[in-house]
């Protein structure tokens, strides 16, 4: 006998009562060891989607999260640790170059990271395109590559705060996903569990990510930043542009070629702009203030860390991505100059090529994707190429393109967003 | 592939839309046949209790759970139908007297009815305490024992909105059960899917019913008369007291020995009062204007058809009804007026006792219940008996004690309801 009661907790938040203590952490603990069904717990999220929780019950709930699980102990590592979250975006590679990065400036980066749902891709997703790559990595092997290597990207196993999975699955169904409240909680709690001393969130706006403006993206990160600081983990949150795509690849391979780019000095601007915006705020929140990752990833470094990093889960970095057999450009109809280029739809154009999945247990093409060949400001005459759109199987490439064909805005008042919109943080 | 999807039906109803009348056909008919699974159900349903069901949507809501099932053809039944339908109430057996009159005026009364789930009784349960009686009535022998008898009060078989099956029990544990909405469509499905011409609903008020105050009540039965005249139902609410218990007793074969004073021209004033209010509401909806039921209740009819009704459904009318082993008497502690007797402490009381179940799978006792001496307006002195406890088992006697000891209020202010506070319906 607990004296809690699944009704009575629901009752309180559906009749906008603010939940105690020992409410959230019983119906989180019984939830997780399935003594609270489904059914209770889709509803009390639902009327936590239309209620809300206040700021005491948030950090509350997190912290059940979190006690779900494991917080990782990384006191063995030798160096400052820190970690960086994005909320998602097309296109966006951006942990690909930056953790070697911050890695090869003096931190350690130890992102255990999810697989791509829907539109975004994930990361998992795109390092396994890189042959040889593994991402599962035995605990010891993951606290010895961050001493030794400096960076770890890697699945998250089941003791990290497992009630989020169960909490996500069935928010996934049950049309309580966009609730700032509980996307905080879920983001924050495996971050926080991950036991990082710091972290950075890139908070996506526009078109192609999870929040279309900016001021429900500030509401979610100064959430998520507030949540941090409560469990001792020095928070910093960029809002970043999404309304184009990042940089001109959106895909699992491609994109690993275009982090290789960057990381070799070359790579599209906003990429490497945003990668470096990245790695100051993370060098900074880890106390490393002095250290320019300009130089890191001019001189060579970076690259270096990233071979290591690939390296030590079994991938080769010397070898040949893999390509798509299937291919075809979509080209410009008139002429004009581009005032904006969709990332929603060259989002869905690279799932329906086949580099997402609509189920998580769908498998990912490793070649399909969109490269992307116009940003906005470019001039294009009529019949210029725009996308490419690769994908294993041809029978893809129409819905694809159908999607795709109304996504370059030409001569329109469309201003694009500026690539770091604010910081929130201390 | 239908084309709905029972997220996009969460979200609408979510975000404060209409949902379409094939989105409501379409998740009543896959929640019955289990496609649509109850976490998802359950959310809408929050979705529902939180942002309401406007008079489009609750129409369809209802027709869809009609139609999960059969709408039972009562056309070979020689005379008029009409049902009544309350929404409980504590010592509520009006049932009983009511059926068996209504029949020997003139119209035939098809009453499928339930168990009793909480402090408020079951009409099926009150009637099993008699020996001999059988709540199961083949669907052939049903429409012969309307034809022949004029009355039937037995078992909804599970053809009789199924939906609603599923909902109510999903509703119990999620918190989602006091909704307006939900209950009209709850109770209307059933009562319009019987088959009876016309249909009067007691809506209960006060403590000891479900909605506390007249407003909602009032809401309440303005919503369900509406439905009613939707699907071709004449249908009628009387909004009536239950503030105190009604009557002298709470408990199954306790109300039926008070039905039967009733039938034999005794009993007390308010079961009589409103036995006869509901049975002129009854036999004008189903188009007899010019009977009087006192008249039959006088002069032995209404009793000839409940020892009709009762053996048909092979109830010994003439069996003694089974008695408690055990009772204590609770006595006054002071002298006083007694200003109010709180139908809900005796309702509690009662089912603590054993006459009620807290799970739907629990037996109930017969024999368990209250004895109320008092109501309010009497003076009684220092010692006089309030309330007689009868059980099976003495050791459910202190927690009725407890409820109930404070169930009298003396010299207050309270002004007891009327016993018929409103009518609503053409």
């Amino acid at each position: 006998m607990t004296g809690y009661d699944a009704v009575d907790v629901i009752r309180t938040k559906r009749d906008g009562g603010q939940l105690d203590d020992g409410q959230i952490d019983w119906i989180i603990e019984a939830y997780t060891r399935r003594d609270v069904p489904d059914e209770q717990m889709s509803a009390l999220l639902m009327a936590i989607f239309l209620n809300g929780l206040d700021g005491d019950e948030l950090a509350r709930w997190t912290a059940a999260m979190i006690g779900s699980g494991v917080r990782m102990d990384l006191s063995s590592v030798p160096f400052p640790t820190v970690d960086k979250h994005s909320t998602g975006g097309v296109g966006d590679k951006i942990t690909l170059p930056l953790a070697p990065l911050v890695a090869a400036c003096g931190a350690a980066v130890p992102q255990l990271s999810g697989r791509g749902l829907g539109h975004t891709g994930g990361t998992l997703d795109k390092l396994e395109s890189i042959p040889g790559w593994r991402a599962a990595v035995p605990y010891e092997d993951y606290l010895e590559q961050l001493r030794t290597v400096g960076a770890v990207v890697c699945a998250a196993g089941d003791e990290l705060a497992p009630a989020d999975k169960l909490l996500y699955a069935l928010r996934d169904v049950t049309g309580t996903v966009e609730s700032i409240p509980l996307i905080a909680s879920s983001i924050m709690s495996k971050k926080i569990a991950e036991g990082a001393g710091a972290l950075v969130l890139d908070v996506k706006v526009g078109s192609g990510a999870f929040m279309k403006d900016v001021a429900r993206a500030r509401t979610l990160a100064e959430t998520m930043v507030g949540l941090g600081a409560a469990h001792g983990v020095h928070t910093v949150a960029l809002l970043t542009a999404m309304d184009a795509p990042l940089g001109r690849t959106a895909g699992n391979a491609l994109e690993v070629a275009e982090a290789v780019e960057v990381l070799a000095g070359g790579g599209p601007p906003d990429v490497i702009e945003l990668t470096l915006a990245l790695a100051r705020e993370m060098l900074t929140a880890a106390g490393l203030h002095d250290v320019d990752p300009a130089a890191a990833l001019a001189d060579g470094r970076a690259m270096d860390r990233w071979r290591a990093m690939i390296a030590a889960q079994g991938g080769d970095p010397d070898a040949e991505l893999p390509t798509a057999p299937e291919s075809e450009t979509v080209r410009a109809e008139r002429a004009g100059t581009v005032t904006g280029v969709d990332a929603y739809a060259v989002g869905v154009a690279a799932w329906r090529l086949g580099a997402g999945r609509a189920r998580k247990e769908d498998p990912v093409s490793a070649v399909a994707g969109v490269v992307v060949h116009v940003r906005p400001g470019d001039r294009v005459e009529a019949g210029a190429p725009l996308f490419d759109l690769h994908t294993d199987d041809a029978v893809r490439i129409p819905r694809a393109r159908e999607v795709i064909a109304t996504a370059v805005e030409y001569d329109g008042a469309t201003q694009p967003l500026p690539l770091v919109i604010d910081r929130i943080g201390a």
